[in-house]
């Protein structure tokens, strides 16, 4: 019965562990995704303020991802776990990765919009980078849900929105070509907006990745690389 | 004394599959620096069919993720190991992570050789592709030296190469913008050049991490985001 009692109690605080690092990178998640909403915002309203303070943030993101990387750790030397805890441990430190780049992907975005707010502001308004921002935001949001409810049939539609951020963004691409062909001194403005977008491009490739570790953490398969999502698709 | 064969056994089993899972590293981190290489001398000599190749083996690189990451959950289940041998197991799962992406960078840089391949060929010759590339392709080999033998002296200073691309890069972005303004009709050509050298660059950034990753498993502790690499060579 004592025995019993330890091992439920080791059990229950076992799962205590599993849940709070669960939280930790949702809450790490919810952090990254203000940094991008920040990031955009500030290089769309030409706020340098903001951009100053995404900037100043992302060692909050990096932050989080040690401490995590550093719980996991902990977690798989002290409670050895097996099948599906094991899996979400090793979903939860690639997660965690994939989180702190797109931190990357905010401080890089901020920091086109600081440059980009010292010059003059062009006709668009930076629509391009908006429309792609809301798309590539959304789709972080949804990822992030996903990962909280360990739904799988929302990790693999979440994950086919990138076809269609890669699709904006080559438009996008076009468009600046032309851009800076008509107007050659419209160059590095048109550069700093490529960057901002292909940032938030790798956005979306991050978000698809996390998706598949969700898939991967409950149905255990490796989808990468695969036609797998695909697959459960048409079915 | 049975027991104490079997236990030496079994010993010896998990000892050879953690040595066979970092040959399997190295296994693959040959084969993506020979992409890298090959997709380099693709844009740099037009060589169309070179970078044919390049495109056609990026799925021998996502095979040899898949395969190694599977070993590692394997391992992680079976073997529940502690201390270093967690860490090298940890280490190696982030590794591949970065490797696979050398490999889709060595993949872009092979479609912008197609690209180019079509294209009128500049005066310089892609002599920037050139010679960022050797100094990348020289940085990832020596990250792969360092991960084989376990050197944390040579991956933190394999890993300070990185500020000398970055350094690089930015020179090679200064000039492509002057082309482009220039030559407005050069500027499909230069985002090429452009799209090709931000790819070298991004190989520095994974062959940064994946030193970090060697720092860590020798050391056991997390140098990311620290100054820890920095304190050690000024130590």
């Amino acid at each position: 019965m004592e025995n019993m009692n330890i091992g439920h109690h080791i059990s229950r605080q076992f799962n205590e562990e599993l849940e709070d690092v669960r939280n930790q990178v949702l809450i790490m998640g919810g952090l990254v995704e203000q940094q991008i909403t920040d990031a955009v915002k500030s290089l769309v309203e030409g706020d340098s303020r903001l951009a100053e303070e995404v900037i100043e943030n992302d060692h909050k993101v990096n932050g989080l991802e040690v401490a995590i990387d550093e719980e996991c750790t902990q977690i798989l030397a002290r409670r050895q776990p097996a099948a599906s805890d094991l899996r979400l441990v090793i979903a939860v430190i690639k997660t965690i990765t994939d989180l702190e780049r797109i931190g990357d992907q905010a401080e890089k975005i901020a920091r086109m919009g600081l440059h980009l707010s010292q010059m003059e502001r062009p006709k668009g308004q930076y629509y391009e980078v908006q429309s792609l921002g809301e798309r590539v935001i959304k789709m972080l949001h949804q990822t992030l849900d996903a990962f909280a409810r360990m739904d799988v049939d929302a990790a693999i539609k979440v994950s086919q929105q990138d076809d269609k951020i890669d699709h904006e963004y080559d438009g996008i691409m076009r468009k600046m070509v032309t851009f800076m062909m008509e107007d050659p001194r419209s160059i590095k403005r048109s550069l700093d907006v490529i960057w901002s977008v292909r940032a938030l491009e790798r956005v979306g490739d991050h978000s698809k990745n996390i998706c598949e570790y969700v898939i991967y953490l409950v149905k255990g398969k490796d989808v990468r690389h695969t036609e797998y999502m695909k697959k459960a698709v048409e079915d």
